[in-house]
C-alpha cells in the first residue's frame, strides 16, 4: 500500500500561529486557479491527465472549450484513464461498466449496462471550472458550493494585460511546492546563480547576495485583487564582495551594458496560490512568471512563463522566436535548473515537518516570513487527506 | 523496514454491521481450507513456498504425501528456505543453529548443535493440514486447536464430484483477493470482455450487460455444507444495447450456434472463502472455478480450473488436451486477463480502507453485498496482524 | 516522503527490564566512540562522507588532523556535501547561501551573502570530537554537553595496545547493528561455519557447536574500562556430531596441527558499543575485532581488523601482508561472509520490534542475555528520532 499522506500535528500548528495555514498546506490551497498544462498542450478532441492538489484530473477539449472531470467512477473507483472511452463528443464513459458522464457538467447521463438505474441523472463526477489565458490552462480547485473568484485574483498583476505577450514551458519538481515558492522568492540565494550562463548571455550584474532593508517591501491585500508580496530591489542593499574570515573569495559580477539599459533585476514578488513574479528578468524589459502547483506532498509542477509587452503581431512572434532560441536554454534551463537543484536539497530537510520549526533563518529572510503569513491570511482553505478519496 | 499491515479502523467497521467481518478481511479468513499450488507443482521429495494470507510456509511431498510448516524456525527467526537443509527424509533442519522438525508434526525433534537442550520435544513449529484434490494442493490455514472442517465445506459443490475432470492453471495477481470475488461474481463487467478472443471462438452470445431480479439469488447456507451465493442466469435481465444519449454506442454479441448448444453461461456463484463457479463457461458443459487466494494485503494466488463431467479416461484426456490447447490461451489468458486489469484498476481504490464506504453501487450490485454480507456471517475467523509473527 | 523511523514502544520496552535499553537502540547507544572509515580512506585535503547512528556527518584531514561536522547547514537544512565549497582549508562554505562554518569548531564564521548577520560568531553546526587509532577513524556520537571519555573505554581491550599491528577492511550490511553483535557472540553458530574454506586453509578444528558452561561467563564492568561480557572457550562443551534422531548426520572438524599451535579459537567477548574481540582467531596468535556500528536502523557499518602481536616493523610488515594476501580472502571474504547472509536473515525477523519478544532463545544463549543487560546498564544514552532532525 502506498504510504498514506500524513497531515501535521497540531502540536506542531500551533508553534506558528501566524502562519498556521502555511505549515498545514503541504498539499496546497483549496479554492484557487491553478496553472496545470500548457493550452498547446491539449489539442481538439484530446485528453489530458493531471494531478492538482493530490487530485487525479482530466481534461478534454470540445469545440475548442475545455472542460476537467475528475478521474475516478463513482461506482466502483476505477480511473477513466486506464482505457479512454468516449462514444459522445461531449460524453466520457466508464470503461468498466459503463457509467457515462457529461463533460460539461459532470452529470452521470447513462450507465450502459444499466439503462434504468436510479443513479443517472441524479449523481455526478466532479467536474472544475477550467479557463485558458495567455496559453495557460487553469483548473479551479475547489469545493462544489464555493463562489468561484475571478481568475484575475489568483495570478500576479500584468500577467492578464493584454499586451503581455507571453511563452514558456513547464517542468516537474521532485519537491513540495511550498520549497518551490520559498526558493524563488529568496533574496539571498542568488549566491548560486553567480555561475549561471545567463550571466554572460545577457551582461547582467549580479551581486552576491542583496537584502531588503526591514520595513520596505509591500503587502498587496486589496479586496478583489490579487495578494501578495512585493520586494522592489531599488530598497536592497547589494552585495559585491564574499568574505570568509576577512578575505574576498568569491565576487559579485559587474557589467555596465552598452545600451544603457538596466542590468539588474528591478523586483520580486510572490502571490497567491504560490506564483512568483520577477521584474526586468531574465532581461531588462521581461517580466518572469514562475508557477509552483501542488502535485502531491513530494512533487511540484513547475511553470515558467515569460512576459514582454508588444505592440504588434511583429513584436509579439520576435518574443515567441527569443523565447524558444534564448530563454528557454539560456534561463529556463541554464539559470532556473539551480533552482531546481536547490529545491531538491531543500525538500530533503522540509520534507519532514518538523524542519519548518528547526530552521533557523536570518535577517534577510524576512520577506519570506511575510510571505507565510500573507498566505496564512489570504487562502480560500487547506487542501487535507479528506478531499482526496 | 517494510511498512507495516495496518488494519481496519473501528470506526469504519462500525459503519457497516452486516459485513463488518468482510471489511475487515484484508488478510483473508483464518480456519478455511485455501488452495496454494497444483499437484503437479510438488513431485517427491520436492518442496515448495509460498505465502498464505500473510503466512510463510512450506510444503513438502514425502513418499506421495504433503506436509506443511510455518517458513520460520522457532529459536531467532530465520526462514529455514534461506538455505534448504533436509538430512532425513522427513525432517527439516534450519541452516542456522541445526534446529531440526518433523514435518509430519512440526516437533523440535533435534538441534544438532545443542542436543541437550530441554525444548526438544516440547516445542514445535507450526504445521498445516493439506489436502490434495482434483490435482490442486489445498492448506487448512487455521488455528490449533480449531477442529479442521472438511475439504468438501470449503470448496464450490461440483468441484469434488468423481466425474468432474479439471485443469488449470494460476497467475499471481496484484489485488486485495476481495476485489477478485468481486469482479469475478459482478454481473455488470461482462461489458469489459465484449472485445475477448473468446466471444468469437466460442460462437458464444454476450449482451452488454445482464442484471438479477431482485429477490432471485440463492443463498447457499446449509450446515456442513459449502457456504455460497448463487446466482441463475435465468432471472437475469440482458441488454443487448448500449445507448449513450438515447443513441446506440455498443451492441451486444447474439450467436445461435449450429449445434444448438446452449450459448450463454448460465449461472455464477460465489463460494467461502472466496471461489467462483461459473457454469456452462467457458463454454457449454464446462464449470469454471476461479480462487482468489490471499497472499498478502496486495496481491492473491489466482486459480482458474476448468471443470468437465467425463465418463472415460479418455474422455478425461480430451479435456485436458482442450485445455491446454483451447481454454488456456482463449480464456484464460485471452479472457480472464481483462479481469485481472479490472482488478488492478479497483485495486488503486479499494486499498484504501476507507473506499469501501466511498463507493456507490447500483441496483445491479445487489449480488455483491449478498456475498458480503454471507461471507461475514460464515467465517471461521479473520486473519490478523497478531497471526502474522 | 521515506518512512519515518518509528520508536520502539513502551508496551513492549515494559517487558523485558532488565535490557530496555538495548531493546530501543535501534539506532545504537549516544555517547559513544565508532569507528566510521578507515584512515587510509581520507588523505589530506579528502572529504569524507557517512552516516552514524542517522546523523550524516562530513569529516575532512587538515594539516593531518581529522574533524567532523554535521552534513546539514543550519539556516535551511540543506546537506553540505550536496556541492562542497571550501574556499580555506579550515572552513565549509555552504553553496546555497554561503553559510561558513569552522572545521574545528562548528562555528558559524561568516555568511557570504549577508556578512552582517547577528548569527555569525553565536551559532554553530554540531561538530564531533574525533581521533584516529591503529589505522581507524573513530567519531564520538555524543550530546554537546556530555564529558568525552577516552576513546580508551570505547574499545576491546588489547585493540590499543603498543604492539598489537592492526589490518582492516569494512562492509556495509542490511542488517540492524544488535543482530550484527549477537550473529557474531553466539557460541552455537559455528554450525554455518562447517563448510568455510578458512576451516582447511588453517587446519583449524570446528566442532558443530560449542556451549558456555552457565554461569561461566565474565562480565567486565570495572568504573574507567572497557565493558563487555568474556566467554572463554576453555569452559566450553564442544560437540563433534550433529544427530538427527540418533544417526550422525553432521561432523565437525577435528583437526591436529603439525606446529601444535592451537587450532582452536580460545574466547569471544562482546564490548560496548558493540564490538566484538574473537582470540587465536583466525589462528592462533591473532585477535579480529568486529565492529557492528549503527548506519540507520536497517544497516550497519561492519569493520573487521585483525591484530597481531609484533616486536618489529618486520613483523608488521609481514603482518599487512598476510591480511591481504590470506585472511581477506580467506576469513573476511571467506568466513565472514556466512555471518553476513545469517545477519540479513535474522533481520528479516528482528525488523519488528515484536520479534525481540517472539525469540524463543536456549540454554546455550544465554551469554547473548548477559551481553543485552550489560549494554542496558553501560549504555550512555538512547539514540532517538529527536536527535535526527
Amino acid at each position: 500500500m502506498e504510504s498514506p499522506i500524513t497531515f501535521v500535528e497540531d502540536e506542531l500548528l500551533r508553534k506558528v500561529p501566524s502562519w498556521r495555514d502555511y505549515l498545514s498546506a503541504k498539499l496546497g490551497f483549496r479554492n484557487h486557479w491553478y496553472p496545470v498544462k500548457l493550452s498547446r498542450e491539449i489539442g481538439e478532441a484530446q485528453i489530458a491527465q493531471m494531478t492538482l492538489c493530490g487530485e487525479k484530473i482530466l481534461i478534454k477539449r470540445v469545440d475548442g472549450k475545455l472542460f476537467a472531470l475528475r478521474d475516478q467512477c463513482l461506482h466502483r473507483g476505477v480511473p477513466f484513464s486506464q482505457k479512454l472511452e468516449c462514444y459522445t463528443k461531449t460524453t466520457i464513459t466508464c470503461w468498466y461498466h459503463g457509467f457515462t458522464y457529461k463533460w460539461e457538467s459532470g452529470e452521470l447521463c447513462d450507465i450502459l449496462a444499466s439503462p434504468d438505474s436510479k443513479a443517472i441523472g441524479r449523481r455526478g463526477v466532479k467536474s472544475y471550472p477550467v479557463e485558458e489565458a495567455k496559453g495557460v490552462v487553469f483548473v479551479f480547485l475547489g469545493d462544489d458550493d464555493f463562489d468561484v473568484p475571478p481568475l484575475a485574483e489568483d495570478v500576479p498583476p500584468m500577467f492578464l494585460d493584454e499586451d503581455m505577450a507571453l511563452e514558456g514551458d513547464s517542468y516537474v519538481v521532485e519537491s513540495n511546492w511550498r520549497v518551490g515558492c520559498e526558493n524563488g522568492f529568496d533574496g539571498l540565494h542568488v549566491y548560486i546563480h553567480r555561475t549561471s550562463p545567463l550571466v554572460n548571455d545577457t551582461q547582467r550584474s549580479l551581486p552576491i547576495g542583496h537584502t531588503a532593508e526591514s520595513g520596505k517591501i509591500e503587502l498587496r491585500e486589496a479586496p478583489g485583487e490579487p495578494k501578495g508580496v512585493y520586494d522592489s530591489f531599488a530598497h536592497h542593499h547589494s552585495l559585491w564582495e564574499g568574505r570568509v574570515e576577512g578575505d574576498v573569495v568569491v565576487k559579485g559580477v559587474r557589467n555596465s551594458r552598452a545600451d544603457g539599459a538596466p542590468s539588474r533585476t528591478t523586483a520580486a514578488s510572490l502571490w497567491m496560490p504560490g506564483v512568483l513574479r520577477v521584474d526586468d528578468f531574465p532581461d531588462a524589459g521581461r517580466h518572469q512568471f514562475e508557477w509552483y502547483v501542488p502535485i502531491d506532498e513530494n512533487t511540484h509542477y513547475y511553470l515558467i512563463m515569460i512576459g514582454k509587452r508588444v505592440s504588434s503581431p511583429e513584436e509579439a512572434l520576435a518574443h515567441e522566436q527569443e523565447f524558444w532560441s534564448r530563454w528557454k536554454p539560456v534561463s529556463l534551463d541554464g539559470f532556473n535548473n539551480q533552482d531546481v537543484e536547490a529545491r531538491l536539497a531543500l525538500q530533503s530537510f522540509y520534507k519532514r515537518d518538523r524542519a519548518w520549526l528547526e530552521e533557523m533563518l536570518i535577517e534577510g529572510d524576512y520577506p519570506i516570513i511575510a510571505w507565510r503569513e500573507l498566505a496564512h491570511r489570504h487562502n480560500r482553505g487547506v487542501q487535507c487527506p479528506e478531499h482526496l478519496g
